[in-house]
């Protein structure tokens, strides 16, 4: 029988995979330079768990299924709903709370640019910090992960505040926000005539409409748009306005001010957000959200735990890698070997695995060749995976105790005694 | 609602995932160190590609199920298949092919010591090679793993070849030897009498059950077994036995030949095994096998491939912990951090988020405390996250740009001016 993958999942190969790692490797490198811990959390959850968080849609949103001992199961789709379960379970841990994981992570979506069935994922929390301090670092580490993977000139990360928002809509006349919130999350897929005929089919006036319009299209630096809107929200939301005014100020000592914009048309569709929201945008705007994340204070408390104030964000791979590779920034990872071994004829089989151990001692990368291939194969296998240096073992030279070492990129060869090979390699 | 984890999956807290990155990362290097290069396939597969493998009964010992397309899918409980899948249909693909991974894995078993229903697995595969060799270095990957994880003096690796074995069976006048295999495979389970039965029970004389007890007795050295078995099956098995013999001549260039017991009770169940198979035990023997493999030189044809030798292996994480553990070697790694810094009062806020940043130049690991707490509390946290060094910015030292360093092992401090921090942290 014939095989292929299933739909949205991926084979990465060896090249495709260094890569990845390398991406990893500084994400990861930031997050623990921020103080960040990494947990690891079952790939497989109650589905209770995520309808908790949000709502029932999610079981058609996901791998969800019945096991064979009647079990409702979902392939995580994000970290999150895990560490509420631990973090409301345990009381006993200490606060604040800085977790990081890497893993994949499932969505039954529909495949398209940017979205895949299965994906890498960073999940990324601050438990138990209520401060405006965990909200810019959160941030912070947004921008410092840009930086690290050369994107940082080509996104903005846009911020709003949900509690500021609402209140503006309170302010215009609309007491019932989720409907007209669920619009201004897809205020950019529309033109400006669509926006407005939207609202009004959800009751609003023209008036209204049109107000709202003009107020989520209102962006810039954190206190502009704080000097158009406080005129509006008055002393309503005055901690909001408090919260940032000192965001602005920690994002400054961060160095980070120029990369975010303010944009009150930001609500990341998810109710659970009880502040600040973010997404970070390609500047061009023709990808999907890098990431996107928030602060949601009332999360544990949904689990049975005590109140605990919650922020975090979630890259994931698929919108990172297209932008990474369209700013040409994508690493260029090859394969490397540090010396292939070449045994010419099947009497010196033995000794060449004896080199080769001595070499791999040294902390190299080493391949031994199979008796099965002649010299000219082996030597355009060495080539293929970058070997360095090929180890050339015949009988005539063991006799002296001598190999033959290889430069692969000169192409110089020199006779070297066995004894002192590792000198080649160290 | 209140939550629990699966049974037979983990929650990893970061001290455990510590751990368990410096086991990945010293079997990673092993791996590396011999050229095999890391994939990724996904965790999700149709479930026919396992049944094509291991038969229709593989849909009762793993998570199955229908997705919302109507697929039949599993969580994969190997990647082996996956890898067959891709080699298969890829003839491009230069041999060999030496390819590692490291990946959760799943099993519907009954979670037990040693045995998860979720688990990390490293599968390691060599594709293309016919030859003795790559059973030789598989087995030392196996003995180069269990050295790096200071187990090598507590375990043996017991190996068999499938083609000997049923040659025996053979010459004792057992056609169909499938049944006899599965007992011999559960001989360690059962006393010597209950063997005997067992095989009666199947159909074989008393003579031919205790001549199978006896033959499947013999243990030693290869050269040592060869010699007792090779006057019963005479020329029959020629080929295997020069196999055995190149194995044990390579195995000692490898210097492991006195780790390897070559054991004819060895079977590891799976019927597709063509010659080589082998289980990395526990010399005290109350464990499951460490991790076993072997060579399975019919899998590709089985995906439509075209015939391509394969030979690998698989260690987990789940008796490698108990075992690491029960001898003291499980690495005891500790939350680090290089730095805490801790602003007294919240008007110091924005110079400590200055000074963080300019220690997490220097690649360091710093975390920032944040208003909501007393000096002495946040004093207590930098213990508990293991700070090396504390930064204590108060407003008058600040008014000097100064700020104290206190050394959290000696408790010394030292006023320190803010252009000069980073001579603490290099």
């Amino acid at each position: 029988m014939s095989f292929q993958n299933l739909k949205g999942t991926r084979d990465l190969m060896p090249s495709e995979m260094e890569a990845r790692r390398e991406v990893f490797n500084r994400i990861e490198k930031v997050l623990r330079s921020f103080g960040f811990r990494e947990i690891d959390t079952p790939s497989i959850e109650p589905l209770d768990l995520f309808k908790v968080k949000s709502g029932e849609e999610i079981e058609e949103q996901t791998y969800s299924f019945e096991d064979k001992s009647g079990r409702d199961i979902t392939l995580i789709p994000e970290q999150t709903p895990s560490r509420a379960r631990i973090v409301s379970n345990d009381k006993s841990l200490s606060k604040p709370i800085k977790w990081y994981s890497k893993g994949k992570r499932w969505r039954y979506e529909s495949p398209q640019k940017g979205r895949l069935r299965e994906f890498y994922q960073v999940d990324i929390d601050i438990f138990g910090v209520e401060s405006v301090q965990a909200d810019a670092e959160i941030l912070a580490v947004a921008a410092e992960l840009m930086k690290e993977l050369d994107l940082i000139d080509v996104i903005e990360i846009l911020v709003n505040d949900r509690n500021l928002l609402e209140e503006l809509l309170n302010e215009y006349g609309i007491e019932d926000t989720d409907p007209v919130l669920n619009i201004i999350d897809d205020k950019e897929k529309m033109s400006e005539g669509e926006f407005i005929d939207s609202l009004v089919s959800e009751g609003l006036s023209d008036d209204e409409a049109g107000s709202i319009e003009e107020v989520t299209s209102i962006n810039g630096s954190i206190s502009g748009v704080l000097d158009k809107v406080e005129g509006i929200v008055g002393d309503k939301v005055e901690d909001s306005l408090n919260r940032l005014r000192n965001l602005e100020d920690a994002l400054e000592s961060y160095g980070i001010k120029d990369k975010v914009v303010f944009d009150l048309s930001i609500v990341r569709g998810l109710d659970y957000y009880t502040g600040l929201v973010f997404e970070v945008f390609d500047k061009k705007g023709d990808l999907r959200a890098v990431c996107g994340g928030g602060r949601y204070d009332s999360l544990i408390e949904l689990f049975d735990g005590e109140s605990t104030s919650a922020v975090g964000f979630a890259p994931g791979d698929a919108v990172l890698e297209i932008l990474m590779k369209r700013e040409g920034v994508w690493p260029d990872e090859e394969i490397v070997t540090d010396c292939y071994v070449l045994p010419v004829s099947e009497s010196v089989l033995d000794e060449s695995i004896s080199i080769a151990e001595t070499i791999r001692e040294e902390d190299n990368i080493v391949e031994l060749g199979y008796k099965n291939r002649n010299v000219s194969n082996q030597l355009d296998y060495a080539d293929k995976i970058n070997a360095e240096k090929t180890i050339i073992v015949g009988e005539r030279d063991l006799e002296n105790d001598e190999v033959t070492v290889k430069d692969m990129s000169s192409g110089d060869e020199e006779q070297v005694s066995i004894s002192k090979i590792n000198e080649f390699f160290e």
